[in-house]
This record gives C-alpha cells, structure tokens and sequence, in this order.
C-alpha cells in the first residue's frame, strides 16, 4: 500500500498547480517522453493509441464525405512559401530551414512545412485544368513544424502530428459550404468522441488564419477555465488560387479561378482531453478514444478458478470492446491506481466471492461509482457502463463550462467575475472595431476566442465603447 | 476509339524502353506528381490508397506479434548522429541538414531523421532501466529523407515513407529471433498481398546496414531482370546499446546491456508491385492492396435497367469487396482502357442482354480472360477470381524469375547467360572474400544481392577465385 499511495502523490494536485499537474499527468500516465530538441518530444504507445483513434474515426467520417488521402512533401522551395504574401507573414517567421543536403549547400533554402497549403497549390495548378477536374477534396496525415519560443506537450510544440484537409471548388459557394462542413464535423467529433463541448464560430479579422477570407473555429473551456482552440476550417476565397496561377476552363469554356479551403486538427486534442477530464487521480479517457476500454482486474487471483473466471470475461468482452486482463504479480490496489493514472474508462473486478455469487464488480473511471454485474449480462451490462461514462464525462466538462461562463455588460463586470469565480469563457457584446477588441483583452486579460454562430443579445451596445454592438463573442484566456 | 486508342499509344512499350515505360505508368495511372524539389514527390490518392492497404495489413501483423506504434521526431541533432561511429558514417554524407529556427541559426545542426536508430536509442536509455522494462517492441510509420543523387518515382526519392520497427531485448538471442521473425513477416507479405515471390537471405559483410552485426532482406526480381531489395532486417547485437550508454539490472542485479534491431519496408514496394505485375496497358495489382478490387461498366447504360442492375450489383459486391461502379459517359471502351491503366484486378460488364440472360461478364486484368458469372453466383464468383487473380500473377511473376535465374559455376557462365537470356539472378557460389565479391561484380556487372538462407551446392569452388566455397550466393544487378 506504501507503493500505491506513493503512485498517486507523484501528481501534482490540480488546484495547487494546474500546469505542473498536467505536466506530471503526461509523463507519468507515459504519454510522452522529452528528447535532447526542445520541443519535439516521443509520442509513446499509449499516446499515440489514441491518436491511433482519433484518427481512424475522423478518416472515416472524411473519406465517406468523399475526401481522398495524399501525402506531400514535407519541404517548401523558400520562393514558393514567398508567393502569397500574407500566408508568408504569417509562417516565415516560425520555420525550420534546411539548408543543406549531405555535404553541400542547397542552391534554394527549404522550409520544413509548417503547413501545407503552398505544396497543394503547387499541385493545383499542375492537375486542375477544366470543370471536370473539380472539386478535389484532399486530406494528408503528417507532422509540421512551427519553431515556437515556448512549447508544452501537446499543447505547443515544434514539431506535432495533424491532418490537414486541403479542397479546391468551382464555386465560393461550395467552397463556403465545405469550410462551414468540416467544422461540424469536428465539432460533432469533440462531442461525440472527446465528450468535450465546445463553441463554433468565426475568428475576428485579426485573428484568421494568414491567407483565408475567414476562418472558423471551435473553442473548448479546459477545467482551469482557460479556452483551447480544438480545430479550425478556413475559407480561402480565390486568393491563393490567384497568387499560384491556379484556373480552370468552366463549362463556358471561360478560364476562371476555383475557390479554397483547409482545415485541421492536432495531437492538441490529446491536451484537450486531458484538460478537459483528468483529475488527481490522473487521466480519464472518454471510451471512443480510450486504448484500454476496460481493464479486468482479479482478485486473490491465486485462488482457484479466479483466473481462469478472469481470462473467460477477457475472452468474452474482447470480442465487442477494447480489453486489458491485469494478471501480473503486482498488488490489486496498485493495479487500481494505475488503470486510474491512464485513465481506463471501466474496470472490472472478480474475485472468489463474485465468481460463487455470479457477478463482478464493474467501476467506472470519471466518478469511481461501484456496479454489482451480473455475468450472464456482462456484454451489455458493460456497454451500457461505457455509454454512462461518456455521457458523465461530458456531462461534467458542459457543467463545468456553464459554471465558467460569465455574461456580461461591462469591463467592470468582466474583470468582477474573472476576480470571483476564476477564469472562464466571457460572453459580451462587440462593435466590430479591432480597437475595442485589444483593448477588452489589454484591460480584463481575456482574448476574442470567435464570434460564435450562436448569437446571443446580452446587451445593445458594445462592451467596450458603448457604441452599437454587431456581435456577441465568446472571449477568455487561450492556451 | 480515338481516345481510347492514344489512351494506351501514351505509354512506351516495356520491352522499347523499361525505364521510360515505368515512368509513364505512374504518371499515367496517376500515382505520382512531381513538385519543384527534385525527388521530392505528391503521392497521389490512388497510389497513397495503396500504401494504406499495405499499412493495413502490416500494422495489423505487427500488432499481433506484440508491437506498439510511437512516434519519435523528425530532427536529430549532429552529436546524436554521431555517437555511434559506423552508422554515422553510413548516413552523414546524405542527410538534410536544418540550421535555422525562424530567423535565428540554431546552437547545433539538426538533420531531418534518414533513419531513426539513435533516437530510438536515446529514449530506450530514458525508459530501460530493469529487466522488467524488456522487451520494447516498436514501430513507427513515417517519412525519413536521405538526399539522393539520382531519384526515381517510389524507388530512391529522398523524401519517402516507411514503417520503422525498432525492438531492445535481453539477450541476443531473443532479438536475434526477432530479426528473423520480421523478415519472414515481409517475405509473406510479400507473397500472400504482393503476389509477389521473394528470396530471403543475409547480406555479405560489405552490404550490411550501417551499425548493423548483421542484415537480412528478402530481394525480388522485377519483370526486366533487375532486382529489388524489398525490405531489411537487421541484428545490432549491443553495439548501439553500449556506444548511448543504454544498460539495464538483470534478475541477478548485474547491470549488462541489451541488444537491439530494427527492421522496415518503404513505399518502394509500391515500385515493386508495378516493375513485377505491370504490362504494356498499365498497372496490374494484386487484389489485396487494390483500393479498387472490382470495377463495374454497364454497357448501352442509357437503355433501360441497365444502371439499376448495374447498382444492385454495387450494392451486393461492395459488402465484401472495395467495389467502384464507373456510370460516367465516358464510353465503354475509355473506361476499360482507364482501368486497366489502374490496374484494378476485375471487370464486371453488364448490358442488357446479360441481364435478360440473368449473367455478367468478368473480366480478370492480368491475363483478360472473360468468364460468364451466373448473377445469382456473383458474390462467391468474384471471390474465386479474385483468388485467381492472386494466384495467376503470382504464378507469372514466379515463372518470370525462374525462366531468369541463372545457375553458374564459372564467371565465363555468368556473362554468357546474361548476355544471350538478359538480366535476371545469378545463383553461384563464393569463398566469402570480399576481394572476390568485388570482382564478380566488376568483371559480369552484378553485385551479391544475398546469401539466401536456402543454400544450393552449384559447385564446390568459389566461382572467382575457384577456392573452396563457402556459400551459395544471389547475385544480381539492382535497383
């Protein structure tokens, strides 16, 4: 019991330190390992398992929206990242350059992709030639890099795995329609994968995404109250289309330009849920995502019967869910504290008085609540469990969020409520001047997240000035 | 029938000019595109759709055998590179070097990762502490580059991707197990999804992996007689573990070292597949990596109930099958042409007089055999001619290297037989001097492929030196 209690002291308590808790959380849950380049750390198994997940959910889901796979390049020629002017702004600044290739100097200097828009519009312009060739729904699963000064795992770091999606259109019109699309799809995906709410709208003018004519996003409120932008969809009009020569001959053999989009998620999703649901316990892994679903635990385990009892559940419940039968020699209670650390969804306990009763004892990870189950009905017994911890997860994260956000009319209000009750998401009222946008964050601390699509009327005027409000945005402190 | 006819006038016959035919192919069935860094290729949907496929399957044997996917980062720094001393030496001269982070020069060089041995070995010294902490059985699926000279679509680019698998076990023996375990995982892979017939074998001294004890591959010979090495295996005996400092405490509490391998295959095999199966109107693959298995063209589709027969047949086949149903008004004649250019393994034609005779027509690509399927039988008869697909260009490619395999016992012998029957493996016998190995090569032109671990007696000398002979060799010119 001295090793279990030790287990579960090595975590920093989240009220004391949130970001040393979840600095303690990554390493100890072995999510991540550091490496000798600030910044770019190991995935490690259990890590990468979920994003394993997530990614095989989401590719479905954007391959049965006819989206197709490629992979491009990772280097970006520096003249073709030069050739739209605010996407290089944008990006130059936080590039890795190659410079050299074995022993000699490149005639060009190649970034290594902070994204991949320039590299699809190069192979735009190579295959989309008329009508027909529209649209191309792409998509790639790659790394980027973006030399980032502070960096924190999963969070911000220099080098870190997304899928970018990358569409080209006949019209604005369905160019609009894909970006609008894309967000729901993530959106639904953090719902209904990551049990995480979240907040959909567009980012203000200073805040897009260099290069789009507008940029959509989600927002999600992460336990210390702190917004964590979970995904973006950026609509390009036919600006890079024009900057890379890229038109097509329409059905009235007119050549014109096509229209764009891109959109994206990150291993950031893997901090998201982190945040989102851990405890000091430590993590608690909504089951869409989870590696292990249910871990199975014996009890007295050297009494007979208990693990041959135990490898028939394992048997039975790996047929329909992701398992994990625990038969070392370590103690049943560290056993506990471990499958608690990474966050399995359900563990199932048998011992010798289960086995001569029929039952076993099933306890779900997020609020530790204790189910006697009969064997005869574990299969569904246990679906409906995990169905209950996804929906406890989120119902927590919406509760915590609601707690967290905070409407109000005045600076006064705003700075009130982010003194009483912590930070959080502040739902106010905006003229649509950049002004007043910096100088809400310059005086109260909280940024625009987006103006979301779900308009509310707190008030007439804006927070700020006092002038005729255009929008209610959502704003807070971002990671 | 015009375009139809320069459908097929567009690629240059294989036996006009190989090289220039294999170019056309993954131009023309539209697997590569090139971009303005030189061997730096868009892998295109269809040909990324059949690297999914084989990830597929690889992943899935990995995951059986016990490994665990990571992700390690994409940049090593130079004094990483250059702890241990014969792999440095190996890979330096054609790695890509990163000096700058946005505008500042980096403390220290980084190289994008050319292979990612020292950063396994970097972690392994981080998590390795104990016997209990072995094995580690890892894999990774990711791009490495090495800056190439001469490039060639999927055969030497220096961007590519690639599984890396890198294991840490306690005794050599173990790991010595593994490394023969993971090549006889590609060889029937190689057989069972690539069709494709391979030799197992271990390089000579000369011909090792960087830092290896020891190399196995498994070489296959492509349809112009030239082989193909089409995935490694390597043994590193403690050599990594001791030069970065990786040790752990055995059940003895001694501290000793552990031993190490890595092994992989690359997007070349996607080469392979074209240069073994491919003919004079296109690609020709096997129906396991196919991401279309069986393409469905109604014919005369404008009468009526042929495109409904023709979706009812979708609908029936793409429960089982990766099905592609082409009701565009391109003409019959076009889509056989597009196909088959793709490659995909079976037609199905349906027109309305095969539907008042309750049939269809089946057509197999690699040898256009048409079979007339009984539409009540289609979902079993699609999966015996898949099946025979399969095992027919099997069969072709193992005839092909049979016809082109020569066994010689003097050097005379070698030149003659490829001279007068082309290119193809050499089978003949040598002392085990690298000296003779050196000759072979530069009196008859082909270099040791491998010493296959099925040893043949050709002769008892050396086929150079006439010394007595140690091992039966596989020699051949390669890509």
């Amino acid at each position: 019991m001295a090793q279990d209690k030790k287990f579960v002291e090595d975590i920093t308590p989240m009220d004391v330190d949130f970001a040393q808790w979840y600095t303690d959380i990554v390493k100890k849950a072995e999510l991540v390992e550091y490496t000798s380049v600030k910044g770019c750390l190991v995935i490690r198994p259990y890590a990468y398992a979920i994003w394993e997940n997530i990614q095989k959910i989401l590719d479905k889901r954007f391959k049965e929206l006819g989206h197709e796979n490629v992979c491009m390049p990772m280097f970006i020629p520096e003249s073709l990242l030069n050739k739209e002017k605010d996407h290089v702004e944008g990006f130059a600044p936080e590039v890795a350059w190659v410079t050299h290739g074995g022993n000699e100097p490149l005639e060009e200097r190649l970034c290594v992709r902070p994204t991949s828009e320039t590299l699809f519009c190069e192979h735009y312009a190579n295959i989309v030639h008329s009508y027909r060739d529209l649209p191309k729904l792409y998509n790639q699963w790659v790394s980027v890099v973006r030399w980032e000064k502070t960096t924190r795992p999963f969070l911000r770091t220099r080098e870190f795995l997304w899928q970018e999606g990358h569409t080209i259109h006949a019209t604005a019109e369905e160019a609009i329609k894909e970006t609008e699309q894309m967000l729901n799809v993530y959106a639904d995906f953090c719902e209904q994968a990551l049990a995480m709410p979240v907040i959909k709208g567009k980012k203000t003018e200073s805040d897009k995404f260099a290069g789009a004519v507008s940029t959509y996003a989600i927002e999600a409120l992460m336990h210390d109250g702190k917004a964590l932008q979970a995904g973006t969809s950026h609509y390009f009009g036919d600006g890079f289309a024009k900057a890379f020569g890229i038109n097509y001959t329409d059905k009235e053999n007119k050549r014109v330009f096509p229209h764009q989009t891109s959109w994206g998620v990150t291993t950031r999703l893997i901090g998201a849920v982190i945040m989102t649901h851990g405890d000091d316990s430590g993590l608690a892994l909504p089951p869409a995502i989870a590696p292990v679903q249910v871990v199975i635990v014996p009890v007295a385990q050297h009494k007979e019967g208990v693990l041959e009892k135990a490898n028939e559940l394992y048997t039975r419940l790996s047929k329909l869910y992701r398992v994990k039968l625990d038969s070392s020699d370590n103690s049943p209670g560290w056993k506990f504290a471990e499958y608690e650390m990474k966050g399995v969804p359900l563990r199932i306990e048998i011992g010798p008085r289960d086995i001569e009763n029929g039952v076993c004892v099933a306890v779900t990870r997020h609020n530790r609540e204790k189910t006697i189950v009969a064997l005869d009905e574990l299969e569904s017994k246990v679906g409906e469990l995990l169905t209950a911890v996804h929906d406890g997860l989120y119902a927590k994260a919406l509760a915590n969020r609601e707690k967290h956000t905070y409407r109000c009319k005045t600076m006064d209000e705003i700075k009130e409520r982010l003194e009483k009750d912590g930070d959080g998401f502040v739902m106010a009222m905006w003229c649509g001047e950049e002004e007043c946008e910096d100088k809400v964050k310059e005086v109260t601390g909280v940024g625009s997240r987006c103006i979301p699509f779900e308009q509310e009327n707190i008030s007439d005027v804006c927070v700020c000035c006092g002038k005729k409000a255009k929008h209610s945005v959502c704003w807070g402190k971002a990671y």
